[in-house]
C-alpha cells in the first residue's frame, strides 16, 4: 500500500453530477456504447458487459461492420447526437486516436472507460483528467492485468514489506499476439512496451513504494519506429535494484513472470498475475477475470462518482524512452 | 489562466512545518547551501541568493574546489550533518544525479530548490513532490525562463483569448552554449530539448489552455544518444495547432522565439521571452532578471510553506521521446 496517493489516482466529486443521474431510475442498467471493434473489443468487452448486470450494450461505434442486434454507428458524434440515453462509453481504439474521442466523450457528458494505455501521451491523460474532474463525470483508465487474479493478494502480502530487489520478465512472441497490427510499429505505437506496459501496470501496483527509472536500453528493429525489446533499471525510493527485460522475439513457452525479494520472504507472479508462488509455496487463486473485475470497478465508480486514472504505468514507458539508449537491430518482418 | 490547475502543481500545508521554523528567528535569512559549482552556479545562483536579504549563502558542495569565503564540503551527506542550520539547498547538478541528493535533503527535512529540469524523469518528479508533502517541506522545481521579463505579461494578454495557432522556433548553436558538456549528449541528458524545454516551460505557463503532442521527429547524430534537432506538433483541447522547432545547429543570431496567434490578435515573445510584441507593437519590457524573481518567489514558497512543482515541460519532452520518429542524421563533433 503506497503510504501517499499519486497524483494521478484522482476522483471526482459525486455531488457534482448529482442532476444528470436523476435522468435515469437507479436500478436501470447503464447504458454503454464500445467504440472499436477490433479482438479486444469481440474477446472481452462485449462479453463482460453481457455478464455485468449493470450495464447494458446500446450502441457500437466502428468504421467497419457492427454485429446484428446492435445499433451501429460509424462515427462517435453521430452516436452522441443521437443516443442520448447512452451514459458511458468504452474505448476500444488504438491509442493513437483515443484522446479526441475521449475528450468528444466527456464534453458530451458521457462517463468514459478507456482501454490501456490511456493516452498516446501522459499529457493528454493530465488533460482528460481535468476535463473529467470539471464536468463531474466518471474516467476510467483501466489496466487489465491488474485484475489478473493473483494481484491483489501480491500486493495484500508485499503490504509494507522492505523490498530488497525485484525483477520483471516479460517475454513474448509479436507474431502470435500481434500479428499483422501495422501500428504497434508506426511512431507512438510503443512497440515491446504494448505488452510490456501491463507488467509495470501490476508493479505500479503491488510495489510498496513509487519506482523510477534510472537506466534503459531499448532495441529498435532497423526498419520499424518502435522497439521489439527494451531491458530497463529502476530504483525505488530506498534504492533496491529493480529489473524490466521486455522481449517480442520469444518462441515456444511465453514468460509473464514478476519476482519480488523482501526482507521477509520472496513472491513470484506468474502468468501474468494470474498464478503466485510465496516463498516457492503455490498459493491458491480463482480463475482468470480481469474484465469481470473491470465492468465491476467501473460500476463502482460510476455509482460513487469517482474517476480512477493512474497514469505511472505510462509515465514509466514516456521515461523509459526519454532516458534509453537506442541499439538498433536485426529488421523484423511480420 | 488555467482554469483547473494541473495535478503537479501542488501544496503543502505551513502548519505541519512550524516546528522546525522555531529554530530560526523569523527575521533571520534562511541559510542556504548550492551543490553544484558549475557555470549557472557561478554565473546565477551565486549573485541572485547575494542580492536577496532573505537568503544567506552558507555552504557549497562540490566535488573540486569552493569558493573563499564559504564553508565547503565534498559530499551533501556531510554538509546535512554538519550544519543543521543550512535549511535549504539549491540543486544545480545535472539531472542525472539530482534525484538521490533532492531525496537525501528532503528526508534530513531541508527544503529544496531544484534547477531545471527538475529530474532525468517525470517518475521521480512525482516521488519528491509526494516526499515533500508528507514531510512538510518545499520543494521548488524552477523553470528560469518562466521568470523572463515578458512572460507574465504575455500571459496576462492571452489571459482566457481563443488560441488559433502557435509556433515555438529555439534554435541556437550548441558549441556557443555547452562546449564540451558530455552529459547532454549521454542517453538522459536530452540533448537539444535541454534548451527546448525553456520553450516547454514559457508555453506552458501562458497558453491558456493544456497542450499535447501528435506528433515528432527527432534527429539524431549517428554518433550521439540525444537529438541535435526536434520538430513537434502539438494541439491544445480546441485542436488548435501548436508546433516547436528545436535546433542546435544555427550559427550566426540565435532564435528563441514564440508567435501565438488568437481570435483576438497576435503576440511574438522573442529574445526568450525578454521581448513582446502585440500585433506588431513592441511592449517594453523591465531588464532580464530571472534568478531574482527565482530567488524572490522561492523566500515566498518558504514563507507560506508551499511547493511549487510543474512537471508539465518534462512530460512533453517525455512524450516527445515516446511518440517520435527517429531520424539519424550526420555525426556531431565538439
Amino acid at each position: 500500500m503506497l503510504a501517499v496517493p499519486t497524483p494521478e489516482r484522482i476522483s471526482t466529486s459525486s455531488s457534482v453530477r448529482a442532476d444528470t443521474r436523476c435522468l435515469v431510475k437507479a436500478t436501470e442498467p447503464t447504458r454503454i456504447a464500445i467504440v472499436g471493434l477490433g479482438k479486444i473489443a469481440h474477446d472481452q468487452h462485449i462479453p463482460a458487459i453481457g455478464r455485468h448486470p449493470g450495464f447494458s450494450l446500446s450502441a457500437i461505434v466502428t468504421r467497419g461492420a457492427g454485429l446484428p442486434g446492435f445499433d451501429h454507428f460509424t462515427q462517435l458524434d453521430a452516436m452522441l447526437a443521437a443516443r442520448p440515453d447512452v451514459t458511458a462509453v468504452a474505448l476500444c481504439v488504438p491509442p493513437q486516436v483515443r484522446f479526441g474521442m475521449a475528450w468528444a466523450a466527456l464534453s458530451a457528458g458521457r462517463d468514459v472507460l478507456l482501454e490501456k494505455p490511456p493516452g498516446a501521451t501522459v499529457a493528454e491523460v493530465h488533460a482528460l483528467t481535468d476535463l473529467a474532474r470539471a464536468n463531474g463525470r466518471t474516467l476510467f483508465a483501466t489496466w487489465h492485468s491488474r485484475f489478473a487474479p493473483a494481484v491483489a493478494p501480491a500486493k495484500a502480502w508485499l503490504g509494507d514489506r522492505t523490498v530488497t530487489r525485484a525483477d520483471i520478465v516479460w517475454r513474448e512472441d509479436v507474431r502470435k499476439w500481434h500479428p499483422g497490427q501495422a501500428w504497434i510499429w508506426q511512431a507512438g505505437g510503443m512497440g515491446v512496451f504494448d505488452p510490456g506496459i501491463n507488467a509495470l501496470s501490476i508493479v505500479t501496483e503491488i510495489m510498496p513504494r513509487p519506482l523510477h527509472i534510472t537506466s534503459a536500453e531499448l532495441e529498435f528493429p532497423e526498419n520499424r519506429d518502435t522497439p521489439i525489446a527494451a531491458r530497463l533499471a529502476f530504483a525505488d525510493t530506498t534504492s533496491a535494484p529493480v529489473t524490466a527485460d521486455f522481449d517480442w522475439r520469444q518462441t515456444g513457452p511465453q514468460t509473464w513472470d514478476i519476482r519480488v525479494e523482501t526482507t521477509e520472504g520472496a513472491l513470484t507472479l506468474s502468468a501474468g498475475g494470474a498464478k503466485l508462488e510465496i516463498d516457492g509455496r503455490t498459493v491458491d487463486q480463482p480463475a482468470e477475470a480481469e474484465y469481470d473485475g473491470i465492468y465491476a470497478r467501473f460500476a463502482e465508480l460510476l455509482a460513487t462518482g469517482m474517476s480512477d486514472v493512474d497514469a505511472s504505468p505510462l509515465v514509466h514507458v514516456a521515461d523509459a524512452f526519454m532516458l534509453g539508449r537506442r541499439i538498433v537491430t536485426d529488421p523484423f518482418h511480420d
